[in-house]
């Protein structure tokens, strides 16, 4: 089965604040080697058995950019697994 | 910077409704070739400059464990970049 990973992440411009709250959570019971945390969203995709690589990408392209990302605020990136 | 990508996913036999709702949003408008959504969190850690890389694994791996993940429902896994 082909899956797909895709991982939307808010743009470096764009404050943080839940990353921010786990940051100094950490810092707080102990985790001093922490500087700096992020929050994002992952999604795993499975795809239908048979579509070429190609395809598979071209669809997950779409996908993140046009459903599962708010150009405004957030970017992505995808892994495609055969 | 060394920096650590945790992602924590529900575990295969928790239900997950909202990748559910994505898997049917993404039907209805077209993409026919996706047969499974599950939605997961992914965190980005900055790590501080001249942390071994077995130590930033203990690190993270614990801060993965300990804080990020509820490991009744959730699982987790990460890799290092350096």
């Amino acid at each position: 089965m082909m899956k797909a990973h895709v991982y939307v992440t808010l743009k470096a411009s764009v404050l943080d604040p839940q990353g921010q709250t786990i940051h100094n959570a950490l810092r707080k019971i102990g985790f001093a080697d922490v500087t700096a945390v992020r929050q994002g969203k992952y999604f795993a995709l499975a795809l239908a058995d048979g579509l070429s690589a190609g395809a598979a990408g071209a669809e997950v392209e779409r996908i993140a950019r046009e459903v599962l990302t708010n150009p405004v605020i957030e970017e992505y990136t995808y892994r495609i697994e055969e």
